[in-house]
């Protein structure tokens, strides 16, 4: 099946902004087996998108065009479909009703640049969009599908994933002679990227039909695990073998698998132990507490975080001692227990997490300098434990790997002592 | 001048690698006043490029071309030149002699696949590669220049600066008649897109010379301002008389331009005030803290966040009192101030700035359902202020605005006041 990508919008053509979500959609693609022939970059400009439309559609069996979708006047992917396929626009009658319910909630009037979302090419197959305004159409031009979506990245993925992914999979299977595929994702934390494959890659020669994949989404090291076989039931029984095999070298690496993400594992763990969690947080300054709570249901479980960059609040909110902070600094092994035993006092939970550190730019001591992060998780009945991390990279990095190594105490906690406290 | 940018590689089409090339070079070219029109990203498959050569030169004027230049199986690129030229490849002498060289100072033989790369579509211009062994190649198609390039990055960039850039400079020189660009990023918040569109729209009448454009990444939405003139001098001062309307017509919405950050600017105003913060987040978790503290230096104002997800902590941290919490409930205007007075007591900060509200995706009341979210900002000998805000959409969204509202709230206060306290 010859797939293209076709994106619009003056801001890629312009070095302003890179094209992130190609990238994400070949891979999904090339996980069915497509190998994406072309991917076309063009400009706001009308005659340029409806030139690329029809090239598009002379040489492939599916485009996948996003970009220009919206209410302002830059926006005219629409318009440029229907002179592309020759047909007019015509309103949507369902998505009218779609745009003027959701000006209603939002207390607005429908403006005539809001309505023109609901013009589609005529014939056009019409999907709602369940995150934004603007719907996907789907034009047939010859014998090729156009599948049209809003660059919108958030939008973009959800009708990847929820509509464009599965219809091009259901057709590639109506097609004859294929090849069946399996696959599994499996996520792991705290081991870099060529320890994963030093570790893993010797275990491929025993899985002749599997593919070894790996990616790297900091801080997660992903093992992309792809079965290919004549049936369906060989390739998933080829890619439990292999699955099979990761997890036992890997052990508790592997936090999830496919769609999970590693807060959402956190958090059924949490709740599963009916424990409680408070937060300290220094230099990661709230990012634990805020990747915490955008799980749906955290206050459930986390009853109280507390952003202590100074040693008056050290004080205040996680109980440290001055004397502790005199004789020791702020990033050290004894404040980080002290924080986290001090932070579970306050707010009374099974558990409590501290992080202290130097994320950088500046700071740091010769023997601690910057990266230097001292984590630590106190529970009733249990010594507090602290672990010191050396953290390459920048400001981001440094506090998006404490942050994870911080979470990696509690989440192997629970899963080593289930039933405690 | 009509430019397009070819990039080869199945790492490209298979979401293995991001191309990085093309913006820079987008960007490079943009200053010189070119619009890329097309990018067009095709996999190693010879038919594919070669059909990609002869479709770009038949529409542009220069043709930049990378990838495929190297000694592997996988290079074809120059075959696939001179099959789109409809000419020979030819050895060039100065080019085997310089490979011989190279290998010799490392050494080693020259092997027949690294001699490859001396093979160049015939007439074609070859200027030496001062990083890297392939050379530059430039070849005519009509009234089309291509240019090819190692897809190296620092082979890449390097043939950019030094041939390609300064080339395409000057044969636009030569050209008569060539259009004078000028661009600006207006980065705004708090007004939807339709909205900025409404009001902006009817100043373009005013100024022909200036192309308005608009693009969304939540919670911004941006204002793109491209002129277009016969002399530099006079796209600089259509773009400024675009940008002092479109300015006054937005206010405070605008709050910085290019390469700005929302979280960049509020710390700087901060820091230039002499004042410091502290926050009382409950429905955004975190959120606040975390986006303040990714700006290096943040320990200068942000003094202390305290999350509260519950009464107790509502309670402990922020001196909420529990008559007020029984009275009025933890998502109402009396305790978002609250909040605010008590954490900028506790913290003894300037400022002191609170969120409580519905994340959802369940909770809310009749009068405050999810997305409903309060948001307040304490000062020394100023009323505390609170809004309440309806916010539409799902959980991430909701904790970004109720972010995005609560900071302006700070930041308009900032702005319009800049010598208290």
């Amino acid at each position: 099946m010859r797939v293209e990508l076709l994106c619009t919008g003056d801001e890629l053509v312009t070095g302003l902004t890179p094209d992130t979500n190609s990238p994400d959609l070949e891979a999904r693609l090339f996980e069915l087996g497509i190998k994406v022939q072309r991917v076309v970059l063009v400009g706001d400009v009308r005659e340029d998108i409806a030139r690329a439309l029809r090239e598009a559609a002379s040489r492939a069996d599916v485009v996948i065009v996003s970009g220009g979708l919206g209410p302002t006047a830059d926006d005219f992917t629409a318009e440029c479909a229907a002179v592309a396929a020759g047909v007019p626009l015509v309103e949507d009658a369902g998505t009218l009703r779609f745009l003027r319910e959701r000006a209603q909630q939002r207390g607005r009037e429908l403006t005539p640049n809001v309505a023109r979302m609901a013009l589609v090419p005529e014939g056009a197959e019409v999907v709602p969009n369940p995150v934004g305004a603007a719907p996907l159409f789907i034009v047939r031009m010859g014998g090729c599908r156009l599948y049209f979506l809003p660059g919108v990245p958030r939008e973009y993925r959800t009708l990847v994933d929820g509509e464009v992914v599965p219809r091009v999979r259901t057709e590639l299977e109506l097609r004859a002679g294929r090849t069946y595929r399996a696959f599994r994702l499996l996520r792991t934390v705290r081991v870099p990227e060529s320890v994963l494959d030093a570790r893993v890659a010797p275990l491929a020669k025993a899985h002749p039909r599997v593919v070894f994949g790996f990616r790297t989404h900091a801080p997660e090291n992903q093992l992309k695990l792809m079965a290919e076989a004549p049936t369906q039931a060989e390739a998933d029984a080829a890619l439990a073998a292999a699955e099979a095999a990761a997890r036992a070298e890997l052990g508790l690496a592997v936090y999830g698998a496919d769609g999970d993400t590693y807060t959402g594992v956190l958090a059924r763990l949490l709740t599963e132990a009916r424990a409680t969690l408070s937060l300290a947080e220094s230099c990661t300054g709230g990012l634990i507490s805020a990747q915490l709570t955008a799980v749906p249901g955290a206050s459930s479980f986390l009853l109280g975080g507390a952003v202590v960059y100074t040693e008056q609040m050290k004080m205040a909110w996680a109980g440290v001692s001055a004397e502790l902070l005199e004789r020791h600094g702020a990033v050290s092994n004894p404040v980080a227990m002290a924080m986290a035993e001090g932070i579970r006092a306050a707010c009374q939970t099974t558990y409590g997490l501290s992080v202290t550190g130097f994320a950088g730019p500046t700071g740091g001591t010769a023997e601690d300098p910057v990266g230097t992060v001292y984590c630590a998780l106190a529970v009733e009945g249990a010594p507090t434990r602290c672990e010191r991390f050396s953290i390459a990279g920048d400001r981001d990095l440094v506090r998006l790997f404490a942050a994870s190594y911080a979470l990696e105490l509690l989440r192997e906690r629970l899963l080593t002592a289930p039933s405690s406290p």
